[in-house]
Order: C-alpha cells, then sequence, then structure tokens
C-alpha cells in the first residue's frame, strides 16, 4: 500500500443550503415531517421557497460538511460532488476549496441548477430539510478518478447517494478501488427515511463488505432493523458492519466493533441554535480521530466536540477552527 | 396631500453580501482600509474572494437594510433597487418581499451579474466592506415611478448612489417627485470615503433642500466638513439641513433640528460580533420613530435598539422582529 495523499475523501450531493427560521405552523403547512430529509421537485422548491422569509445561504452538503470538519481538524481531505456551472455552483466550490478541501469534480454545464436544500430551522433548533437535488443528479462513475481513491485512506459515501440516478454506481466504483487499494469505506445512513427507501441495498452493503464502517444515528439504526429496540439493532449491527458508530443526540454515541461495544457521553452544550451538519460534523471529528490512531473512545469524543460546535450556530460548517477547538478541550490527537 | 400607501420607501444599490470572519493581516495584505467601503472591479473581487475563507451569503445593501427594518418593526415599506435576473438576483428578491417589504424594480436582463460586497468581518466585530456593484449600476430615472414616490411619506435614499452613473439623476427625480407631493427626503451619508468623493454635491443637496433629513455617522460628518472637531460640524450640519441625525457609536447619537441639539444614549451591548448594518438599522428605527411621530428622542432611542441587535450577529439584516423587540423594551409606539 502506497502513502496516502489523502486522509479522507468524501463523495455525496453537493448541496447549497438556504436556512430560514421558522415555526411549527409553516412545517404543518406544507406537510412536512419535522427533522427529517425530503427530496422536492422544482415547483415544490418554488411553493416552499416562496413561502419562507429571508434566508442566510451557505454551502452544505452532508459528506461535503463531513470533509470540510475533517479539513478544520487539520486533515487531509478531498471531496466528489457535482454542481452546475452557475453561480451557486461558483460559491460552493469557492467555499469547499477555501476551507483547505481538493475538490476536484467538473462542474455540469448544462442540466438543472447547482442542488439547494430548504432547511427549516425550528425554535427548538430541529433542522425539516427539503432538498432539490439538481445538478447533483449527474454525478457519474465517471466522476469518480480511480488514482484519488486509491491515495484516500478512507472513502466515506453517503447513503444520500443512493438517490440520484447514477451516484450509487459510482459510489460502487469507489468502493472497489479503494478496497483494492487496501483503503477503508465508511458510509453514513443519513437519514431514515432514506434507511427506508434503500433498506435492502444497504444491508447488502454492510452484509457483502462493500462498507467496512458505518455511521448512523438511532432513529436510522432503528429503520434499517426494523425495531424499536435499540439493544437488538446495535447486536444485528455488530454481525453486518466491522465498525458501527450510532449517535444518541444528547446520550452521546456508542461504538460497535469487533473488541465490544463502548458508549463515550456527548459534549455538554449549552444551547442548541441549529441541529444541522451534527451527525455530519460528529463523523468528522470520529474519522479524524481514527485515521490518528486515537482510539475509538477518543474519536467519540472528537465527534461529539465537533457536533456541539456545529449545532450551537446556524449552518453545517464550523465556524471556528476544529483543530484550535480539540487544542482548547484537551482532545488534541 | 393623499394618504400614503408607504412610510418610508428607499432607493439603494442592491447588493448581495458575502460575509467571511477574518484577520487583520488578510486586510493589510490586500491592501484594505478597515471599516471602509471600497469600490472593486471584477478582477479585484475574483483576488479578494479567491484568496476568502468559506463565506456565509445573505441579502444587503445599505437602504435595502434599513427598509427591511423598517418593515421588522411594523412599518410600511418599499424598496427601488437594480439587481440582475440571475441566481443570486433571484435570492435578492426573494429576501426582502419575504420581509414584508414592496419591490417591484424590473431587474436587469443583461449587463454586469446581481452586485456583492465581499465584507471582512475581523474579531473586534469591524467590518471592512469591497463592493462590486454589478446590476446596481444599472439603475436610472426610469426605474422610478411617480406615483409610488408620491405615495411614499419619507423617500430614503443612500449616498452611495452617488457611485452608479445613472444612480443621481434617478435620486433627484425621486426627491423632485416627493417634495412636489408635500412628503420628507432623507438622506445617509453612507461613509466617509463617499462623502470624500462627493462632499461639494452632498452639501448642495442639503442646501438646496433637495433633501430635509440628513443621516451621518461622526466620521462622515467631519468628513463632509472636512474638519476633525465634532461641535464645529455639528454647527455647520444645524445650518445646512433641517433635521441631522449623528450616530456615534457606543456613545448614542445626536439629533440636530431648529428645536435644538438633543443627544440620545446607545443601547448597551454585551458583545460586538459584526458591525455590519449598525448604522442601516440605526436609520430604521429613527424614522419608524419619525413617521410614528414618537419624538426625536424615542426615535433616537429605536435606532439604538435596532443597531444593538444587528451588531449582536453576523450580517446586516435583524434577525428577530423588532416590533417585539421594541415591545420588549418597553418602545412601542
Amino acid at each position: 500500500m502506497t502513502d496516502a495523499r489523502y486522509d479522507v475523501l468524501g463523495i455525496g450531493n453537493a448541496i447549497f443550503d438556504v436556512l430560514v427560521k421558522t415555526d411549527e405552523a409553516f412545517l404543518s403547512r406544507h406537510g412536512m415531517t419535522k427533522g427529517g430529509m425530503a427530496l422536492i421537485d422544482e415547483p415544490r422548491a418554488r411553493a416552499i421557497y416562496g413561502d419562507m422569509g429571508p434566508a442566510t445561504e451557505m454551502s452544505g452538503g452532508s459528506a461535503a460538511n463531513t470533509i470540510v470538519g475533517l479539513a478544520s481538524f487539520g486533515a487531509r481531505a478531498a471531496y466528489v460532488g457535482k454542481v452546475k456551472a452557475d453561480q451557486i455552483g461558483g460559491l460552493y466550490a469557492h467555499d469547499i476549496r477555501a476551507a483547505g478541501v481538493t475538490f476536484d469534480t467538473t462542474p455540469a454545464s448544462d442540466g438543472p441548477a447547482t442542488g439547494c436544500s430548504y432547511i427549516l430551522v425550528t425554535g427548538d433548533g430541529e433542522r425539516t430539510m427539503n432538498t432539490y437535488l439538481g445538478a447533483a443528479q449527474d454525478l457519474t462513475p465517471d466522476d469518480i478518478d480511480p488514482a484519488q481513491i486509491a491515495a484516500s485512506r478512507i472513502v466515506y459515501l453517503e447513503g444520500y447517494l443512493w438517490d440520484p440516478k447514477s451516484a450509487k454506481d459510482a459510489f460502487v466504483k469507489a468502493s472497489d478501488i479503494a478496497h483494492e487499494a487496501g483503503r477503508q469505506v465508511a458510509l453514513t445512513l443519513s437519514d431514515s427515511f432514506c434507511v427506508d427507501r434503500y433498506r435492502d441495498e444497504f444491508l447488502e452493503l454492510m452484509r457483502k463488505g462493500t462498507v467496512d464502517l458505518v455511521f448512523a444515528n438511532e432513529a436510522e439504526l432503528r429503520s434499517l432493523y426494523e425495531t424499536s429496540d435499540f439493544d437488538t439493532a446495535l447486536k444485528q449491527l455488530r454481525v453486518d458492519a466491522k465498525l458501527g458508530v450510532v449517535t444518541r443526540s444528547e446520550k452521546g454515541c456508542v461504538v460497535a466493533s469487533s473488541e465490544g461495544v463502548i458508549a463515550v457521553p456527548a459534549f455538554p452544550v449549552a444551547q442548541v441554535t441549529d441541529t444541522t451538519g451534527a451527525g455530519d460534523l460528529f463523523a468528522a471529528g470520529f474519522l479524524f480521530g481514527l485515521v490518528r490512531g486515537a482510539g475509538y473512545e477518543n474519536a467519540g469524543r472528537l465527534g461529539g466536540l465537533a457536533a456541539a460546535e456545529v449545532i450551537q450556530h446556524i449552518g453545517a460548517r464550523p465556524q471556528v477552527s476544529l483543530k484550535e477547538l480539540a487544542q482548547q478541550n484537551g482532545l488534541s490527537v
């Protein structure tokens, strides 16, 4: 195995976030399921946006948020995702590169606009996402550079990639190349509704070894195994995944491996402003701990630290240097 | 005088804000004057943006921020400003309309993109703006609807309008129509460097009565009268303007009218996060007090309250209902 050029390479739907604070009545009026991610088409995007208050915009996308978090910790990070060569695509590419991430995916020159997620943040800090995939639908296996994948210690993939039509082929291609090069492949289950759409395929990815490490939150894990009992689901996860990391909000996380199961407490948070990106940033911290060989417990703590930072402000990207934050909290690795 | 459809109509450069936290070294590296607004061309915009960290975007523009603030207080407000019919222009139009403001200016179908300001916020909360005017350069007298101007109790204009080539003609046209309809015209001097560029013209606007009410901060007032002595400048202002309102940051404001000079203290602020929009929101509160007949002292307090809200977060638009904030602070008018 050659030296790795990147610690982690992420592949995901490149999505620009349009965030607004709103109330529960807005969610009801538009028939939204609070806390979830719903895919929307252009007419619905227009209807939702037309009814939304003044917004704040910033780059997002689940795996992209994780990769930006990794760069903020000081990891060498790369991202693969499809935007269009439009104004918003330009903002997107700027932001991820300015965060120190290698981003070489060719933008689409025609077809739908850069994807957007209309994110409604209610008073309790919970976020409800409505995603128009746009150009992200056009990610194909051609966007996967074998040399870049082979040069990445961990390839990190989001379950949301199952939504666009050819991204899953890109996903499997990347996984095959990574494994051939002796690298590891991680998957986040993304969202319980996403798990519901692709349960059998996700289980097959795990059981066939297409992915080695699985990130899930409690709702996603319960959906995956169609059980309301956490322990039952966790037991199953230990059978199906080499390494499983389950986040439990304020209860912290659980790391399940062949060595056993360990629980890591969450990082205390004074006030939750916006949960957008909580899972993404947890994954960033955990993966950073992993590539630095910090052990599962410290990796879990780093995940909790990054998640705590991101839920205390609007938006899914860190607003401080996570490297410095880790140092200030005695978590340097 | 017929009943007014709008309390305040603002005319200004419609600018989309691209905000980033940075350090003093960035300002030095790019030869920026801290705290000012510099006009930049496309190549310089590319150079600055290319070197900037990941940003947060939201709608801005000085007079537009004021008008959005007025709507947030509960005033009937309208805005005239030029964007292009591009993606960012679409976000801009959405945000101002979603704030409850009437915005009917036809977007440019060709020519430069919607204007952007690259706003660098340093650790002390000070903002340094670099503005690419873009489509805002194409505001002309044709964009002024005489009926709409005549139906507005106060027409509020920004000094920045002197920068685009035909906006000053739009400005003078609007002022003439307003006065003919028995309405009042207010001007903000915008920026001390802007005053330096157009000193003689601004003084003529005041002395000829093209504007009735003038907003300035201390630096702008000193620049206008080319003196370092505040009292000398204030004395001059009282000669030249029917009503002059001078903001002095943490020292509050001074209202100078034929009735005399009154000082109003600032609203206490725990921590200054980003001063972008401080003057704009002060003007919003003051104008709201004025149209509600609250008296100069209460108007000054409302201005201070709105300025205090906006400097405690990133971005130049209020994040809470200013109407509710005023109620909570016993300042209902």
